[in-house]
């Protein structure tokens, strides 16, 4: 069999030095036999600006289209702050997005046991929680025109930001959440703000549609996205699949890795339709983390959440669900040992540098 | 001196019957010569629509006007679901929001000791969490036009939202947070999300230059909305002042107001700019809790949030600072005697109902 082609995309601030503990896995697969994978390495975000003035080359999105999947790191940081709107590090993410039409965000919230006191919320609130947000990632006020400041004179300025969502955007995420559900709790809560927004009623009237015509056997419900908010605090063991538009799946789905004390560990997938021709789909894989510039180059970064991407890469991409497993449960036997990076440091716990963390998980594996 | 002229909107659901507790209230202030307020009612909402087709009547809006201050208790229900978009609940608020150019949107989220345990974050998060959310209220894209749902037939649809800020509406909501943050923390946080929007772009550049030009005294700083979202989380006592625009400020005081686990406890203000000439402005005061037809009518509902309401109101609308601390104090005496409605329930704690609260709270006045 020919090898699985990845692109990986290390990025900015700690970026490579996460990836650099995925390469590592990867290269003890292929020496094992176990796997075979062909990687190449490109630029994105500010470093891609500082090499070529953009945040990724068409060379490099050419790439990514021709790979089987993508890695990604992080992107961003305030070096880039002064950089032009279109050139910034995260329109190089974005750009991704839009041109492998990566419209599906599978963003797990899930709380690891041996971390559930790291979280702000109380043990018996997130203790065994398991939430999968879906987010809608290549619509909404993300893409929307127009989006643009107009001079008004005088000092004044006028921004506008558009938020479109079209009927066919709308089933196509639906369907996502609810496949998925059918594999989990076989429960879809869909949020939105359909009482101030003209996208929020059409987004409630298509999914109510799709779940109608094709998706009876699975529970759904509606909730306004502000007190959807307020019950992911109060009570989230109560969700199972949340679908929701690309900007409160922003917010959203940060708060919901927050609610686990997990943060630097949660993984995530961008994917793509299905080819009805080659059964394939475009796919990119990232941690949820930023590059956390300030922690960047000193091997203090935790890799868990990029090994964890790397293992959703496995599931969806590859159709290899037992190694998948095989590594998601190293990473929580890592944990159980109190083998823990800086940012889930826990008293008694074994602290350890980034590249220990990644022997750790190596070495469970 | 005239007597000051208030319009009570009581709304749906639970609305009238809090609003029942703070007319008592009001009623005895007037009797014992303690204050002096002329009160009329009207409709706003599900029960608006249900009278006169409209969620609001022009005549009513013009009382509102005409008013000193507006108390408003809740508004919506699943009875009016099937209501045309223009003429649904919400539109009767949003149409007070934007004629009466109430801008500013004070949102407080206070936990209350007594409460600290409904929580569903730890203790040592929330304890003595003490937060104002400065919310803008008549832009973005609640009402930024085109706001429509265009047929493209064959059942296609296309949904447009558009959010517009300009310069002068982010100076003025941007000073308001700063002049109360001097009055507090002397810290503002702004948030937004410039690495996608051009109005977070906009939002961003206007507030870092009345930061400049006007308020060096005070800290500031900016958080893009998710991270800080989760920040609100992780850390809410971290914050100080938080200024954000229409639809961030929607989702991230809701979440605010449930770390305090005191959601039926929290009031908000809604203002207008000060008139020069006649030192007075607009203003609407209501609860954050929304209208809970599920317990409406059965005395069972929280009246606190709307009676801290009217507190605002003595505070931010009549200069009568003393009497608002003293209400508030009175609300915080109830609590700590355990005298608790059903949504504040805690085991040894005496359950009261809508009525026996308000007469609870006017007994420590
Ligand atoms: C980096 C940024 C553009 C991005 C987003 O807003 O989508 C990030 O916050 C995310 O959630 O993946
Ligand atoms: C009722 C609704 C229109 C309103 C809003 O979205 O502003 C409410 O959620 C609020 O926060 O006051």
């Amino acid at each position: 069999m020919a090898p699985h082609k990845l692109l990986l995309l290390p990025g900015d601030g700690i970026g490579p030095e996460v990836m650099g503990e995925v390469k590592r896995l990867i290269d003890w697969l292929n020496a094992q036999g176990i796997a075979s994978f062909e990687t190449e390495t490109g630029l994105v975000g500010g470093c891609a600006y500082d090499a070529d003035k953009v945040a990724i080359t068409d060379a490099t999105v050419a790439k990514a289209k021709a790979a089987d999947a993508v890695l990604l790191g992080a992107v961003g940081g305030p070096k880039w702050d002064p950089v032009p709107f279109d050139v910034r590090p995260e329109a190089g993410l974005l750009r991704l997005r839009k041109d492998l039409e990566l419209f599906a965000n599978l963003r797990p919230a899930i709380c690891y046991p041996a971390l559930a006191d790291s979280s702000s919320l109380k043990r018996e609130i997130v203790e065994g929680l398991d939430i999968m947000i879906v987010r809608e990632l290549t619509g909404g006020v993300y893409f929307g025109e127009p989006k643009e400041i107009t001079d008004l004179g005088g000092g004044k300025k006028r921004a506008v930001d558009t938020q479109v969502y079209e009927t066919y955007e709308i089933e196509r995420i639906a369907a996502v959440a609810f496949d998925l559900a059918r594999k989990r709790g076989n429960k879809v809560t869909s949020m939105e703000k359909r009482n101030v927004m003209k996208s929020g009623l059409l987004w409630n009237e298509v999914v109510t549609r799709v779940h109608a015509e094709k998706y009876k056997d699975v529970k759904l419900e509606h909730q306004l996205a502000d007190s959807g908010g307020m019950q992911l605090v109060r009570n989230p063991k109560q969700f199972d699949v949340i679908v929701t538009d690309n900007l409160f799946g922003d917010v959203l789905s940060d708060i919901a890795a927050m609610l686990t004390g997990s943060l630097g560990m949660l993984p995530s997938a961008s994917l793509g339709a299905t080819d009805a021709k080659t059964g394939k789909r475009k796919a990119l894989y990232e941690p949820v983390h930023g590059s956390a510039p300030d922690i960047a180059g000193k091997g203090l970064a935790n890799p868990l959440a990029m090994l964890a991407s790397f293992g959703m890469a496995l599931r969806y991409s590859f159709d290899m669900g037992a190694l998948a497993d095989t590594i998601e449960k190293a990473i929580a036997n890592v944990l159980e040992k109190g083998i823990r990076t800086g940012d889930i440091a826990a008293a008694g716990a074994k602290g350890v540098s980034t590249s220990q963390m990644g022997e750790a998980v190596l070495k469970e594996v």
